[in-house]
């Protein structure tokens, strides 16, 4: 072990274990994330290849291998809670999506969900054992987020009894799905229904587009991969054309909505089922972004206990680089959104899970606050992680740029998540419009609960306009006191994207232009009130904690993400009067404070993570901080290395001396 | 051409043409550049294949064979002029690094600079024809920035008359430099110089490193490729050990420090020239952070013309994304960000044009403002781009995301900026230490010139409690009188930054400690001086622009500049007493004046940066808009895709089924 970080070690205040185990849920569910991991890890039939060496098509190759072999193993191990599934497959597939994601994630499940039981009988046991394999087919060339819009057609044939799909235009071909392009031999296709001469909507098709035997595509299908991207190398999105495809009239989901033999169209009961499942996959999301950016500060602060650089007193060794108040400065905010956002997406699991029940007994009087919050977290969490990683990446200088470092990786894998599932910024407006809409209730004399509670206090805000007219009264040292100023943040703002789209209105404008002209204003309200709903969660996490050492580094912590946070918007504060110029002033102040403070628990802190070597795939961010020799050892076994002489000089530079 | 794009262009209120010629230089300008352009995008031997779809070691060999052909092109048509040369090579590798920079950039201007007419004689003709291939070698796997701590040593030996090279620690092995790893048959390697057993520092020794007939590795040399990076897939930056390898002491560039025969070392007189090659290096920079938000803008702008999608109202037909004010808010501060880097880049290249005669005469008066404004500047800029390219990707939804799109080998190929020719938060503290230094200046009486001539007006300026104090004269419609708040923001936080070093000494630090326990005010300070130089040369721009018109737009775009940079940093504005509450919110409500005043000339105000398809590479950027169709084309010819069945369903897909 390298001597700089066993000493960071040694200089630990907390009992490293004690945190890893509150962070898993306890002792126990260490000892069982530990036990799935080992057997992944020490399986010989998942060793692989490093990707970086691998071409796309090899990436793809490798990641299929792996999939199949962790189908049998599950079935083998009887793996089967969908947590233990989860944390095995992320082992399989260190953080990176895979060919079966969609088949597993949306094809089984849609199929439970809208598949009727002579379905369930036709389709679902080969779908189970991987004869069928399937994806979900949506989104299209021309239109994603904006699910109306969608133009592929399913028009009913009564003669034949048949569905006949098309693809009238280019933008309507399907674009993205997972799997898709290689993988799949089938898709669930959703399409606009026609009948009878009639628009129905959206409605799901399971349309057989390869052969089972030749995995060929079948005829009428154009079906591909839709080429290199960012990221995500190990899956085949996929581009679908459909050309007179035609399908028996059985092959609609027809648990619900129904076309009866003759075409009459039969209407779903309404249902806002689909509705608690974005709920659950924008919570998972937000998990996501903790652990993209406690990956990403377990390298950068390791490495930065490792590299030596410069010097801060002449005469004297190199210091280590996280010595430097600006590397500080850098990473341990990043450290604490790390935690804060960690202990946010434990509390909305836990709350979807509690409020699941509910829903399905069709009480859904607790999902709209919970559907807007997680849309908004989802955008807040994945951005903050988005630019987080680049940041510790950089902080790595020239090491971070080099694929292993991890961080290429990380990145890309990460950043769709600002995309997918909600582009971030419609997001933010769907929380918006619930803010709104709850600013509304208030003024129209309803009483709110919940998170949102605190618009319902009209006599404790101010006029922006009336800045120092305000008692001081905060307390920066106090984090109920944070938490306080975070949330009358949010009621102003929220406040004063009300007021634009009303001066919008009084100016004779329509309600969408109204809506739209104020928009900024809206994603900044929404912005701040998931600022308030992370530092508040963060800070009620904090009184579950018995352990006083560790209780008190998570309290640092917690400070520093909500002075951070103050630093970065201190207009905002400054603005409505909620501080004064003193107290940003001395937020600053603080702030250099606590970087010194958690400097000796820095690497304990991100050790707390528990993230296994062969999971980090990182050199710079080796638990044992041996980072040139295998960094040497790394670029050695690197491909354009497996010859001493690259075939380019003789095709190229030597003809070129003759030619000069 | 698709009819939306067609109408933008229509929309436009200047004469694009005449834009264009401004940000040439003048119309003969941009004629000149589009010849050389045409030469090398019409010509066949610069054909490509779309790097998105080759392997690593593909990449590598399509760009030597290209940096062949551009040597005997360049050499064929005379064209010498650094200037057009840097044209021509950004055509040949659209804005990527390719085999041949560091031979180019660093080996022969090295040599021009440091060899003895002796060694002209022997090294530099064979350059020249590409029979010798160099690289410069400096930075090592463990140090970088830190010059001083290099430890590859060169030993001399007078029994033999030789320098015994050696890299005595895995961290002594060089590490990074650009074509060393397959291209390079020989280096410059920095190493520490021994001597009759005293250490000289670092001198430039010309090694060879493989045999110029077989180009295999000579005795003693270890060399390779570093391994696959974030980016700069073209290029084989590399590592080389060295074991005991020995060079004639001929072979140490000995223009200005010598080792005699004996051993007897002679001292260079001191030099400051390579200081000003810096300064050169950092003001391109600037343009590239211009150009690589240039790239972005025009891609995101345009797509986001084509592109329709959701409803603003009910019942009509989808808007073009560009009518949403979020999508307004993201793309158009970074236009007005991509039009003041191209202003400021030209005045950094520019004044170094003007002050590098006296820098040759010895004159280095205005060097060290200018040094310690490119090295801000390079750090301020090059941030502001690399966020802003991945802004504009995000803003393209999911196709952004597509290495169709050309965003990510924008991203990739820009973002190390931020880390080479001097880290960006070690330049920022450079410029701080300028700054701080000349505060102290002025309070020790001196009278400064220059930008930083506005720390001399100590009256103007106000203590940062007594906000509101202060009579608010600023007009935020008036360029000017923005400059004015800029300058007084930097005014602040310098003295801010200098206080707390103070504070530091009083409190019995060292200076040493002092300034780190000072480094976050300092990088805001250096920040603020950045951003008001931004201002200022942007608004000193408009007043060389005759046409009414272009004046107009450009003028919208400055004020846009100013007032997001307010928005966004708000907190200092009011922290400081510079603006009042009334007037942040007055900001906020005339940004979105500013947006929906630029709408019409968005297009038209990319299309001025007249970067060429072939150069731009991006399916959702092109000129004609005709995104779709081409973008289904690129998918098709995707590697995946050259079989309609990929071999892993044979290996694993098909097998699985039995064992299930």
């Amino acid at each position: 072990m390298n001597p700089d970080i066993m000493k960071e070690r040694q200089n630990a205040t907390f009992n490293i274990e004690k945190l890893t185990n509150i962070l898993d849920g306890g002792p126990e569910k260490t000892k069982r994330r530990r036990e799935i991991e080992s057997m992944v890890l020490s399986d010989p039939d998942f060793q692989e290849e490093d990707q970086n060496f691998l071409s796309r098509s090899e990436r793809y190759d490798q990641a299929v291998r792996k999939s199949a072999q962790m189908i049998l193993k599950l079935r083998e191990y009887g793996i089967a809670d969908p947590e233990e599934i989860y944390i095995y497959k992320n082992c399989v597939h260190p953080d990176r999506p895979e060919p079966l994601d969609l088949h597993l994630g949306m094809f089984l499940p849609t199929m439970l969900n809208q598949a009727t039981a002579e379905q369930m009988d036709r389709f679902f046991m080969p779908a189970w054992n991987l004869k069928i394999i399937g994806t979900y087919a949506q989104t299209e060339m021309g239109h994603g987020t904006h699910l109306r819009g969608l133009e592929t057609t399913a028009t009913y044939d009564p003669a034949t009894q048949e569905f006949v799909l098309n693809s009238p235009t280019v933008s309507s071909i399907k674009w993205w799905p997972g799997g898709l392009g290689k993988t799949s031999n089938h898709a669930i296709v959703l399409a606009q229904l026609y009948t009878q001469g009639n628009c129905h909507g959206l409605h799901a098709f399971i349309v057989p587009i390869r052969d089972m035997n030749t995995h060929k595509p079948l005829p009428g299908i154009v079906v591909g991969d839709i080429g290199p991207k960012f990221g995500f190398h190990e899956v085949d999105n996929g581009f679908l054309k459909l050309e007179n495809v035609r399908i028996p009239r059985e092959n609609m989901l027809m648990k619900y909505a129904k076309v009866e033999p003759d075409g009459t169209y039969m209407k779903p009961p309404s249902t806002k089922l689909t509705y608690g499942t974005m709920v659950f996959i924008r919570s998972l999301i937000v998990g996501e972004s903790a652990l993209a950016l406690s990956k990403s500060c377990t390298i950068a602060i390791r490495y930065s206990t490792v590299r030596h650089q410069s010097e801060l007193r002449p005469g004297e060794p190199e210091p280590q680089i996280l010595d430097y108040q600006t590397q500080q400065y850098k990473l341990f905010p990043l450290l604490a959104t790390a935690y804060a956002f960690t202990f946010v997406g434990k509390y909305m699991r836990e709350t979807y899970h509690r409020i699941s029940g509910d829903i399905h007994q069709g009480d859904f009087s607790e999902l709209p606050e919970l559907h807007a919050l997680s849309a908004g977290l989802k955008a807040f969490t994945t951005w903050a992680a988005t630019s987080g990683i680049e940041v510790c990446r950089m902080s790595c200088g020239g090491h971070g740029y080099s694929c292993s470092s991890a961080f290429p990786d990380i990145y890309v894998n990460f950043t769709p998540t600002c995309t997918y599932e909600g582009e971030n910024t419609v997001m933010m407006l769907q929380t918006a419009r619930y803010l709104v809409k709850s600013y509304r209730q208030v003024k129209a004399g309803q009483q709110l609960s919940g998170l949102v509670s605190y618009l319902n206090e009209p006599k404790q805000r101010i006029q922006p306009q009336t800045v120092a007219a305000r008692p001081t009264v905060v307390d920066i040292n106090d984090l109920a006191s944070l938490v306080e100023v975070y949330k009358q943040r949010a009621a102003i703002l929220v406040e004063l994207a009300a007021k634009s789209i009303q001066q919008e209105l009084q100016h004779r404008k329509s309600q969408e232009d109204a809506w739209n002209n104020s928009s900024v204003d809206l994603v900044r309200a929404s912005d701040a009130h998931c600022h308030y709903v992370v530092v508040k969660l963060f800070t009620d996490s904090l009184g579950e904690i018995g352990d006083i050492m560790i209780h008190s580094v998570l309290s640092t912590l917690a400070l520093l993400y909500a002075l951070h946070g103050i630093k970065n918007n201190s207009g905002d504060f400054l603005e409505a009067g909620l501080l004064n110029v003193p107290q940003v002033h001395q937020t600053s102040v603080r702030i250099k404070e606590l970087l010194n403070q958690l400097r000796p628990n820095a690497v304990a802190l991100v050790d707390a993570f528990d993230l296994h070597d062969k999971k980090l795939k990182s050199v710079l961010g080796r638990y044992d901080g041996n980072v040139y020799e295998n960094m040497f050892e790394w670029a050695r076994r690197s491909p354009l290395n497996a010859t001493e002489v690259h075939e380019s000089f003789h095709k190229y530079l030597k003809p070129l001396r003759a030619k000069l």
